[in-house]
């Protein structure tokens, strides 16, 4: 198979598919997503046969459980998926909105109409409700999609792809509005993020290898997604009980997630008063702690934190814990260690609340609250395709509006520039 | 001298800048553009004298008249870069503004605030003037600075970055927040866009050829300004008056300009009628049109058309003209041909308005408007760092908004999530 081709193709009928999306009005995208639930439901018995097929394979390739769990489609998960579609159908357009319009001196009224971006490539590893996941925000946002997911799941995304083809020709959109590429071979990777010409932009999900390597190799935008080393810190302004609270419920509520907690800073000005309490409560959870020097002379059952900790994305039971001087090394740290993505101050102080807020640079900056709250639902964005770290184009949970872009608008009556 | 290792210190340099440009207040960063205007008004001399050198070296090495001018530092560009300064400081400052701020079924408080970028660097070519216009505003938005002009510029752009550093250094902010490079090594401009630890966004700001070649180098994200290749769509229910009006002044208010019409398009309907009187217009301003054949049955005069005229972007007194099938026969058109920069329709039709309103995917789509007001100013921008055309992140105008991001800011009170 020439790969290139079939790509070039892929993005042709993409490109051409969007011009359809983009044009189309809001109750026939809702439709496509309706009757994508309707025909998932239908079809949950080919599903399960496409995903046995999968983990058969995956088995005797030797997937570990992890990777096997997350491949596995089961009924609760097809549930999710229809659940899915039919909350992004229930989601405020973002297309056509028109903002900011106002009349200018020379006569022209000017404004902000929003936009689809065109074709978007989604590549993701080996969860296959992804697959639907991605395609319904990119689609209830008017663009196309081409997705390429992990080829361990190829059978459940192929067979997930035909519902989503039943969807959009019952609601009279070309298929090739959402494309899921048949190939399992990497080329196609490599061509798919070289393809400005059919591809707008790249949103890669999945672990850092991937991202990295995409962003590395791409001609064409990626909304990326790295770690998420997130810190709290304890200031000596806090509220004991809130310190507490909101520092367990950062790194326990879930280890694995991108917005958990990895480093605790706590004010060298409370240190002693509060760190065993901390200490006690991560106990309990069997979280085991790493701590700087300064910690150590107040916990001495802890192990010695390296310089490594602090730029370590554990997402794990363990937890690096920083005594630091006040706000000014909190910040310092902060900006020096943390990912960019979520970090948050606990304390009453209003001034040093402010300061937090606006000279840490991260997607999301918190007072008082748990990391755990960056997420697209939790911001009521609906939905959300991931969590940018960039700055450019799309910051923090991206929703909808992430998708689109905006274009100006310019209302005359014959009106001339002089 | 080692470029690499001079580069990755001005990147340093502009990391360690940008944090305290975007932690200062308004009233301090309006005070460094207003004491840069004082420094420029009072190095008037220096200014005189180092331009006299790059024009002297520049005549040597035979740089052509066009080139030569744009060299040029005459007083009233100096006036212009002086009176430049003190409108971007006028202007409302973006950043810290915050929206959005709802409170979640949660509990917790979620807004979005404005921040800087980072460090913006900036590619140009000849024009010294260039240097003052972004580096204020991306100061004026928060951001550090680093500027790499045309190397026939340098003498007169280090003349200008003492003042720049003047006017710094007396609001008390760092000098290096605006950093000129100071060698003509072609190599300086390879470190520079491809350093994403220490630069967060490229604008190249020059021909098409400087931008292709950065975009495809850069390991940064760009805000490219490509061609303007721009269409004005004479349509059937067109007002002859108005659509003569706007034709005219789209092509020859000025031939220069990326937002000047490069090709007309006529409704067939009402091609004979209205040709011959856009073609005398035409005319009467020394307009050369080059015409399709539909077009060269109604105008016998005119020269023939060929595939590659309706791709060029002439900048000089020279238009394609196209008969085409009604609306969809202009929208196919422009879709394919257009780079996307600004078209406008002519029409008293409500209905094909909103048509190619909606399905003109260009960066500006104007309705009865002659496409010369695609530009900052006439948009209410305040000021222009380039104009887009691509959908990521900034699209059309770039005012001091395109160089800014959102980040969440969320507030609570103990509140962990469950």
């Amino acid at each position: 198979m020439d790969i290139a081709a079939y790509m070039a193709d892929v993005g042709q009928q993409a490109r051409d598919a969007a011009t359809a999306v983009a044009r189309s009005t809001t109750a026939v995208r809702n439709k496509a997503l309706l009757a994508t639930a309707e025909a998932l439901d239908a079809a949950r018995d080919e599903l399960a046969a496409a995903n046995a097929k999968d983990l058969e394979s995956g088995r005797s390739s030797g997937l570990d459980e992890a990777m096997l769990d997350r491949l596995e489609l089961t009924p609760a998960r097809v549930d999710a998926m229809i659940e899915g579609l039919r909350q992004v159908a229930s989601l405020p357009d973002p297309i056509g909105e028109i903002t900011d319009m106002t009349f200018r001196p020379s006569g022209i009224q000017v404004g902000r109409m929003r936009v689809p971006l065109g074709v978007i490539g989604i590549i993701y590893e080996s969860r296959p409700n992804v697959t639907v996941e991605a395609a319904s925000l990119c689609l209830k946002s008017g663009n196309a999609t081409i997705l390429r997911g992990g080829s361990e799941a190829i059978h459940s995304n192929q067979a997930i792809a035909a519902c989503l083809a039943r969807g959009l020709s019952e609601a009279g959109l070309p298929e090739n509005a959402v494309q899921v590429i048949r190939t399992t071979d990497r080329k196609a990777v490599g061509e798919l993020i070289t393809m400005p010409r059919f591809v707008d932009v790249i949103v890669p999900r999945g672990g850092k290898g991937l991202i990295e390597r995409i962003s590395r190799d791409a001609r064409v935008p990626v909304i990326k997604h790295l770690d998420g080393i997130c810190h709290v810190y304890v200031d000596s302004h806090a509220d004991p009980e809130k310190a507490l609270a909101v520092a367990v419920n950062s790194k326990t509520q879930r280890y694995g997630t991108c917005n958990t907690m990895e480093t605790l800073l706590v004010d060298e000005e409370i240190a002693s008063d509060i760190l065993p309490l901390l200490a006690g409560a991560f106990r309990e959870k069997g979280v085991e702690l790493r701590g700087c020097d300064r910690t150590l002379e107040i916990l001495t059952d802890v192990t010695a934190a390296t310089k490594e900790d602090w730029a370590t994305e554990y997402l794990a039971p363990i937890l690096a814990v920083k005594v630091v001087d006040g706000l000014d090394g909190a910040i310092s740290h902060i900006n020096c260690y943390s990912s960019q993505h979520t970090d948050s101050i606990i304390t009453e102080n209003y001034t040093r609340a402010r300061r937090f807020l606006t000279e840490v640079d991260s997607s999301s900056v918190m007072v008082n609250a748990s990391t755990r709250f960056a997420d697209g639902f939790e911001y009521g964005l609906g939905a959300e395709i991931g969590i940018s770290t960039d700055k450019i184009h799309a910051r923090g949970p991206v929703g909808l509006e992430g998708l689109t872009s905006q274009k100006y608008v310019v209302f005359g009556d014959g009106h001339i520039r002089t």
